[in-house]
Order: C-alpha cells, then structure tokens, then sequence
C-alpha cells in the first residue's frame, strides 16, 4: 500500500519553544510525545522541545531537549512544574522567544482582548523578526496585527501559521492556502463559537441561559469567565482573523459590529423554534468597494438555511468566491484533540512537500 | 492590503497541452482566455497552450502558443476546429502526449469504465514519462492506476493532480494535502453524484425517473446516456479515486459494491419521505484490516443524519480520521465553472508555494 496524498512522512528535525502550556499545549505535548503510537503517521516526527514558557507555573529550558512526559506528569500530580527539576527555570516568555535557540515558536498563550493581543503578539514578533517559524492556536497575533507578521515571516525566511485558531484544526487556513488558489474570497459566513451556539440550543428546548452556560461548563467547552465567549469577543476575534487571512483585511476584534447572546431569553429563542426557525450568532465579512467589513450578530435562520444543521458545539464556515460556487466546511463534535491537532497540522506544514 | 493566503500572484510561465476540448475543457479555456479579466487574480498567469487535441473534432498544434481565443470561437461556429486554421494538424492523443513539446498535460477526455480509462489512462502515462505534469477532471487515470501513476510521477519529478475528479472544484484533494498532514484517514462517506442525488430529491416530491431525468439533462447537468449516472458507476468511480488518494487503497471502479437508482419507484422515495428519512444513494470507503473497502449504495438516511442536507444538484463528503473530529465539505450549486476552476487550482498547484 503506497502512502495516500495526505500523509507526510518526513521527519521534522526541528527544535519548538512552546509559550504557554494549557490545556492546548499540554495535549499537543501529550499527543507527541506520550500517545504518538496510537497515530499511525506521527511516529519519528524528530521535535525536540528546548523550552516550555509558563507566565504563572514556571519554565524549562534544555537545549539539549526537555522532558516532555515528565513534564506533563508533573502538572498532573502538582498543576505545574517542579522547581527541583535540573531544566526548570526562571524566565519571561519575551525573554525566551528573544534568546534561546529553536526553529520554531508554538504560541499557545491566551488572548487578552483588553490587552489588545499582549504578550503573544509580542513573543511572535520576537520570533518572527530572528527568522523563527511561528505556529499558534492563539488568535491574538493574527487578529492585531496580521498584515505586519505576515511580512516580517515573509521579510525573514519564516512562516506564520495558525490553523487552530478558527474551528480548532478542522482545515481552513490550509485550505485556503492550497485550495482556492486564484480564486478571490467575497464573503464569509458562519457559527464559529460553540459556547453561544450550545447555549442557544439549549435555550430552545427551555433552559435558561445560566443553566445552559454551567452545562457548558461542565461539558469543558465554555471558560470558567465565561463572557469573552457570551458576549461575542470570540466570535469577533475568529471572524478577523478570517477576514484578514483569507480577504487581506487588516481589521481587529474592535473593528468587527458585535452583538453577543447575554441579552436572550428563554422566550426569544423558543419564538425562532415556533416560527420554524433557529436563533443563532452569525459572524460575517463582506467586501464593500475596496473594503472589507465583518460583523457578529443574532439571526433567525430557516430550517434549509445552509448553516441551520449546526447544533451544540459543532462550527460551520461558508465560503464564497469570485469562481467557485460556495462551499461549507463543518466540523462535528470537536474535542481537544481537534485543537491540538490544528497545530500538528501546522508543524508538519513547515517541512518541505 | 496585503494579499490573502489564498491567491497565487506568481506567473505559471508554462506550456500546456490539453487533450479534450469538451465542455470542460472550453470553460477552462474560456476563463484563462477570455474571461480573465473578470477574475482579480488570474491576471497574467503565463499559461501558453502548444496544443489541443480531441477524439473527433480535429487538433490545433503551434509551439508558440495556439490562437485559443480563435479555437473557441470556432468551436462556438461550427462546433470544431476549423480544417482552414494554420495550427490545424492530424495527430492523435498519445502521439502528442509522446511528442510535443510542453509542460503541463491537461488530460480531460471522458472517462471510459468498459475500456477501462484508456485512451486518458496512455496519455497520463506518456505524459508523466517524459516528466511532464499531469492536471485532469478525468476519473480514468486515478481510479484505475492511481499507485503507479503518483510513482511515475515521483520518479520523473512530476506532479499527477486531479482536484476536479471529485465534487468539481471544492477542494478536497488539495485540503488532503495540506490540511490533513499525519491523520490517517480511516473513513469516507458521502453523495457524490448530482444527478441521482437531484433525481431523488424530484422522485420524492412525486415526479417519475424518466422526467426527473429529463429535467436534469435540460438543466444541462446528466448527460445524453445517464446510465452511466443512474448505475452509479460515476459514484462508484468517485469513491475510487478518494479511496486510493486519502487511503492508500489500490481499487478499481469494478472493486466496489455498487448499486444504482434504476429500480427505484416514486412509492420508495415517498415512502422514505413519510417515515421522516430521504433515500439517498451514499458512497462509503473503510478499513478492514489492512484492506480497503468501498461501496455505493441506496440508503435511507433520517434528517438530522450529516449527510442529510444534501438536495438536488449539491454534493457533500465526510472524513474521518484518526486524530481530527468528523468533518464535512459541501459543494452547493456547482456549475460547470467549478470543474473548471478545480482545473486551473491544480495548474497553480505547480508553481512554487
């Protein structure tokens, strides 16, 4: 059997300083180096990790390669690093991305809308600006400052990947890079956060929106704060990062018309059920002249609506362009593991074909 | 702006044969040679053409680039080349596969399951010989000699690319390659032929097989003799194709299971219907062992079901994988501009990233 199209085969060869290490970075750590043989493809990748950056539960740094499983047995029994171990080490996620050496930065930090992106958006300049690779599951650098880090990658010799930060590793960005090649996006459509679209669902069939959101909760899909997620902040900050990537827009989260779902009731959204329709949190982006624009707003959709068969946690994106009919892409049920994946994804795209 | 991750600006600088001048074929030609300027990013691409060669409408051959725009307006005339023409020549498919001078074959004759996918199958191999790519909408080469043909193009550094043999031009091919890189995919399923799928979709609102067929000829989307539709050898043909590109499987059309729509009744699809279910004729691909299965066959499917939403002329496939969650592509609506647009996807796939 000759390998199929999909699969690569080469090794990576390559050193990665992972920033932040959550629940994101510690499955991608899991999936390569402690269940690697579960996945078929993914023997001999040949990463070697020389940092893990934590802003509040310590670092390691061996240039020689940490102990991944060690590691992640370490946050299991005590939540973070042991300061006995011989790698840990006292250093600030700049610092690293400024100093060690590696060839690629796996930015999985969190995004901080207030703070407009920071300190990921500064660890990817870092990066970037030495020739460093970027992946990232993180949507502030690509939803602040995309434009700029695309040609600093591009000035450097290096690439600036972020799969995992629209509809977890379901391939969108990839897609776009070796799918509609020539083609000209002119619009996007979609229900890109789970938490809302959960609760949405949930609030037809009469729970109240507190109810559904502890549900949530519980299900381990919606944050402990749950309101970046309510109040449309993460659906904004998906829709930029689309827009910018795949239409040259050079928006930012507080550029995007906002609407979030804390203002809904238990009567609003049966209303939509009775009318033969469904409630649910649109995001946008749409040219206007040599503009584009994005927006994230509450509709009613028909049942045959194209995005209506998206319930609880799935994600659905429409794309439309100036030769291709439009097509959708829907992911189903994701789990962590779709999230990590994205930014394997993104590793292996670092190797040539 | 900055241009988006999905347009190419580079120039193809490259010299292309095509042998079929159908309708795919001429959209194709159209787009890149007349159409153009309508499509922001297919500005001088650099494509010249040294030849068109069909089975019964005469051959067009000029080193320095065929009068396309005069071809077409030909064909528009009197349905062919013109024997008056300058570049008009006698030569036959494989001869100039053999011995023409270019870079690109553009392999879209139609695909024969009886002869077995000859003659495409001799020009695709001539082709990939001589080191010269391969881009084709042709089922034939991929679902009857797909391992041999990707090793011949490895060996003699070419590129053996087929995005529009399946759903047009909705990438699905090039989505594998770049957006699945160490899943193993473990199943397929999907509705992957229009016709069935439309004729259905009318069968269960009353009409009989012999007018929805005819409606979908006058809708320009069943051919002439839509038996090779009905008995799902186009469907069976399809999952061939995906199932040895995304899973290594080496199958024939005449490996899988296949059923038609030829003895269905209006009392089954309404009967389907009454129940709250949809027949749909499915294409399956999964693992047993180490084998590969495939199968086409009636089923009904309930609403909720993924594949559900899947009327008339659309198309939709399901990928499963060994990492990434279920996930789903749809193509709505298509027109012939989308086979022809998964054709210059993969002409652009040749340059340089």
């Amino acid at each position: 059997m000759v390998a199929p199209e999909s699969e690569t085969l080469t090794k990576l060869s390559m050193k990665a300083l992972f920033i932040g290490f959550g629940n994101v970075g510690r499955k991608v750590a899991e999936i390569l180096f402690e269940e690697w043989e579960k996945f078929e493809n993914l023997k001999d990748l040949g990463l070697s990790v020389i940092g893990i950056v934590t802003k509040s539960h310590g670092a390691l740094v061996n240039q020689s390669g940490v102990d991944v499983v060690k590691a992640l047995q370490d946050f299991r029994d005590i939540g973070r690093f042991s300061t006995l171990s011989p790698e840990f080490a006292t250093i600030s996620g700049v610092n690293a991305a400024r100093r060690l050496e590696y060839d690629v930065l796996v930015e999985l930090s969190t995004l901080s809308i207030q703070q407009r992106g920071e300190p990921a958006l500064s660890h990817v300049r870092e990066a970037l600006g030495r020739g460093k690779h970027v992946v990232t599951a993180n949507k502030a650098p690509a939803a602040f400052a995309y434009h700029e880090l695309r040609e600093l990658a591009r000035k450097n010799g290096a690439r600036f990947l972020h799969e995992s930060t629209v509809m977890d590793g379901t391939p969108v960005f990839s897609l776009a890079r070796s799918g509609l090649k020539g083609c000209r996006v002119t619009g996007l459509s979609g229900i890109l956060n789970s938490t809302t679209n959960f609760v949405l669902s949930r609030m037809e069939q009469g729970e109240s929106l507190e109810d559904a959101v502890k549900t949530a909760q519980k299900e381990g899909f919606a944050e402990a704060d749950p309101r970046h997620d309510l109040e449309g902040w993460d659906a904004a900050a998906k829709i930029t990062v689309l827009a910018n990537a795949l239409m040259g827009a050079s928006l930012t989260p507080f550029d995007v018309e906002r609407q979030g779902i804390t203002r809904v009731s238990i009567q609003d959204a049966q209303r939509a059920v009775q009318a033969g329709k469904h409630l649910k949190l649109i995001c946008k982006a749409w040219r206007e002249g040599s503009n584009v624009r994005a927006k994230v707003a509450l509709e009613e959709v028909e049942h045959g609506h194209p995005l209506a068969p998206i319930h609880e946690s799935g994600s659905i994106l429409m794309i439309e362009t100036d030769l291709l009919a439009p097509f959708i892409i829907t992911e189903t049920d994701p789990t962590l593991y779709d999230t990590a994946y994205g930014v394997i994804n993104d590793l292996l795209s670092l190797t040539p074909a």
